[in-house]
């Protein structure tokens, strides 16, 4: 079982390591790490650097791609050599999953035409720019599709993948391994368990980070 | 505010990955993947590798240091230079974490003397060699330590100590944009929530893997 998961420069980094934590457990499972570059790539942030392991065009086939997601995505909407990447891998997996606003990508690449998908809430309404049907929920299935909500949701989607992969008792295992029994000290997870000033706070935010870099291909300080 | 991240050869991404997706959006945070070397470390299945920027020396001081876990720190159990490190930048944090086996190393380091303290269930009762007093919670505080239990866990020890480094709303912002609600498929993430079998399978894999380590340096495969 071949696990990809593309990466790229301003990645949120939970985005993929959720899903890689729970999915490298899969029996049999191979894990690649695909970039543009070989070498080092930057999280959102610049704190992180994780390391890109195989070109994008070394990888011709997989069971499983992930698409994280992370500012950056702007910055690849447009970029031809990543949608066709997208499409072609696509065209060989059992599974194609995004997390986050990799959800754009999938959409920009055309694979979410007419279907049910979601991505952080703060951006969920631009799904519709690609024939998408936003949907509210947490984990998304349509097809062989699995689109989540915001960066911790991966996990949720890669759990439920294992489940589907590998069956329940692998699942559980996974599950115990990884102590996933989650304790939130706080219950503001959510746009409508969150405050409503905090809400409009994410959502400026995204959305203001996101026109500098639709525009200026930079986050402006 | 620095965070430092000691990362290692054989780390548990999630384990450090969970804290820092967290911490890093404190405001005013400057984080620090710190370790033996510079350049890339691979986790514990070697899929993955995440960039070392600093070495253990260039970091003496720094207000929050987080230990993630993994069977690399087996090997690192006697290390005295990484353990002489956790004591040296002990002395100016406000915290000290750690996540899953992490809390082996601030035990090695003489840290978790008299202290309630958890790790990863599976090894939860090596705690006592280091004169700690294990206790089987998702997060546990004793003075300005902070140890979770394994893996996922990290993530509410950091939502935690947002609460209490930043407050309340700090808190619930970055809970938003993470979207971190969770809702696991299944209820398999407790000792007492998962199947008998499975967590007897789980502590008799740690165990032998541990068990080779502590003998060989390796896994044996």
């Amino acid at each position: 079982m071949h696990i990809v998961f593309f990466i790229f420069d301003r990645l949120t980094a939970l985005d993929a390591i959720g899903p890689y934590e729970v999915l490298s457990r899969l029996p049999g499972a191979r894990v690649t790490f695909a970039g543009l570059e070989r070498g080092e790539v930057r999280t959102d942030n610049g704190c992180l650097g994780l390391h890109v392991d195989a070109y994008l065009e070394q990888v011709e086939q997989c069971d499983v791609v992930v698409i994280p997601g992370g500012f950056g995505t702007r910055l690849l909407e447009k970029r031809l050599i990543v949608l066709d990447w997208i499409r072609r891998v696509d065209q060989s997996t059992r599974i194609t999953a995004s997390v986050c606003t990799g959800a754009l990508l999938l959409g920009s690449a055309g694979l979410l035409q007419g279907r049910r998908a979601t991505t952080h809430f703060a951006v969920r309404h631009r799904l519709s720019e690609f024939g998408a049907l936003p949907v509210a929920e947490r984990v998304v299935a349509d097809g062989k599709y699995r689109t989540a909500a915001g960066v911790s949701a991966g996990i949720d989607l890669a759990l439920g993948l294992a489940i589907e992969l590998a069956g329940r008792e692998v699942a559980q295992s996974i599950q115990l391994g990884l102590e996933y029994a989650p304790e939130p000290p706080l219950d503001a997870g959510r746009e409508d368990s969150a405050p409503p000033a905090i809400v409009s706070a994410i959502r400026e935010h995204v959305r203001r980070r996101d026109a500098e870099l639709a525009q200026h291909g930079v986050i402006v300080p």
